[in-house]
């Protein structure tokens, strides 16, 4: 039985009187089987499944983008019954930011760079509407994608330095048969894109491949990275190809001897798609 | 039998555990008797009062302020212990705001003006220290002076939009023989200031007055407590006189129908004071 709520009083009221432990998925909605992992691994570790389903404005650095993402919730509701979540908060954005709302959360750090630089004002969003989650819910964990790296070290940041006693639980990208990192936004590419796309994985592929035979140089390893990338035509521009420490995003390189992450994101028109792999560690 | 606590781990363990209701009182330190009536408020109203003492120094726009900014910590354990605190944290800096923080919470709305204006930053510093106090107590209620009324205001705004479960309780500002507002500011004024500084309530009791004949005209009420302060040669500025909605910070008069709420800040020198009063309601 999975219950849907509206309001936050009725959230808190379910959530102060849950078994816990209780973990939070915190989702955009228009949900595919990377969200389902994670409600799967809440369920499999919490004795309670709490998922928001709510497409937040203030995340979205683009009108155009906000207007035409999916809003599909009688799917999504399906998708997270059969995942087994407890509850599913579905606010309106009424609802989440009344009149008379003022208060923002920031965090620079890990923050700064990438999909931060790219996204104006889209990690402020996000670090605002989470505290706001996590204060509601008060979950003993959180779960997010490894997919979107960058969010989750800026979550990981926001309660760290915040204080919110919360776990945050990363999980593994699920990714399409052809290795694209399973996406919301994938539904927007056209039928040629959508087939073009697997360039990204394979272009981490290399990146693996360089990695595992012995390459440490943070250059060569985007070169190889960026040589797949170019190879199809279909992408309209590579926004970047980055390595970073996962934890503060600062550049890094594998021969630093720590784990980095390599990312990268590209675009086919106005769909940007992302996807990361941790070399080391 | 009140505890000291240095360490936001033992903080958060002892509230963890802590009979319900818990109360936090947030202080800078330097306390006194208006802090002794916000902790014997909470004493009343819960099974367990914790303070905290710290001087934020993210809220101090001045670096000489923050210098100068008395510690007595045994003075104030002694205050503490004889109001009833049951647990007090007197964190450092440093394990407040470790390496690598990089995170801020800002309310625009009600912290705007006045205070706002008068002190770049400061309510910035106040609205996430408070944050992160809150995260850690997770307290049932938290205690704030009237005094600080533009404080009281943000607080209020940012638990409501971060949907921080707390009830805020203000505290009626307790007064010296003469009128002047308890604060730990006093302390630096000259005997001479000192002796002056009680024509800020004289000021404040002259607008209460004149409402009271029924002057409900924001202009005059405004000329009437300057012409009072401005009797006073050893103010060395008059920052603001204000009429403002007790909840938006915005300006109003009593000609509206609405409580208003009455402000004023003089400067001594380096020291600022500041009152309020509370018309109609």
């Amino acid at each position: 039985m999975t219950e849907l709520v509206t309001t936050v009083g009725a959230f808190q009221d379910f959530c102060q009187h849950a078994r816990r432990p209780l973990a939070l998925v915190p989702t955009l909605g228009a949900l595919h089987e990377g969200h389902a992992s994670l409600v799967r691994q809440a369920r499999s570790d919490c004795a309670t499944v709490a998922v928001s389903v709510f497409v937040n404005p203030t995340q979205f650095d683009a009108s155009r983008d906000l207007e035409r993402y999916p809003r599909p919730l009688e799917e999504d509701m399906a998708l997270l019954r059969q995942a087994g979540a407890d509850i599913v908060f579905a606010p309106s954005v009424e609802e989440v930011y009344p009149e008379g709302f003022v208060t923002l959360v920031e965090c620079s750090g890990p923050a700064l760079g990438l999909e931060g630089a790219a996204r104006p004002g889209h990690f402020q969003g996000v670090t605002t509407v989470v505290t706001k989650l996590l204060a509601m819910a008060q979950p003993d964990a959180a779960y997010f994608g490894q997919k979107d790296a960058q969010q989750l070290a800026v979550v990981r940041r926001l309660v760290t330095d915040l204080n919110i006693p919360v776990r945050i639980q990363a999980v593994s990208t699920v990714r399409e048969a052809d290795g694209l990192a399973m996406s919301s936004r994938n539904s927007a590419l056209s039928p040629e894109d959508r087939a073009a796309a697997r360039v990204v994985y394979r272009s981490l592929s290399a990146v693996v491949d360089l990695y595992g035979r012995g390459q440490m140089e943070a250059s060569e390893l985007e070169a190889g990275c960026r040589h797949v990338l170019e190879s199809e035509p279909r992408i309209d521009r590579i926004d970047y190809v980055a390595l970073v420490d996962p934890i503060t995003f600062a550049p890094a390189s594998p021969a630093d001897g720590n784990p980095v992450l390599f990312l990268v994101a590209v675009r086919f028109g106005d769909t940007r798609l992302l996807d990361n792999v941790v070399l080391g560690g």
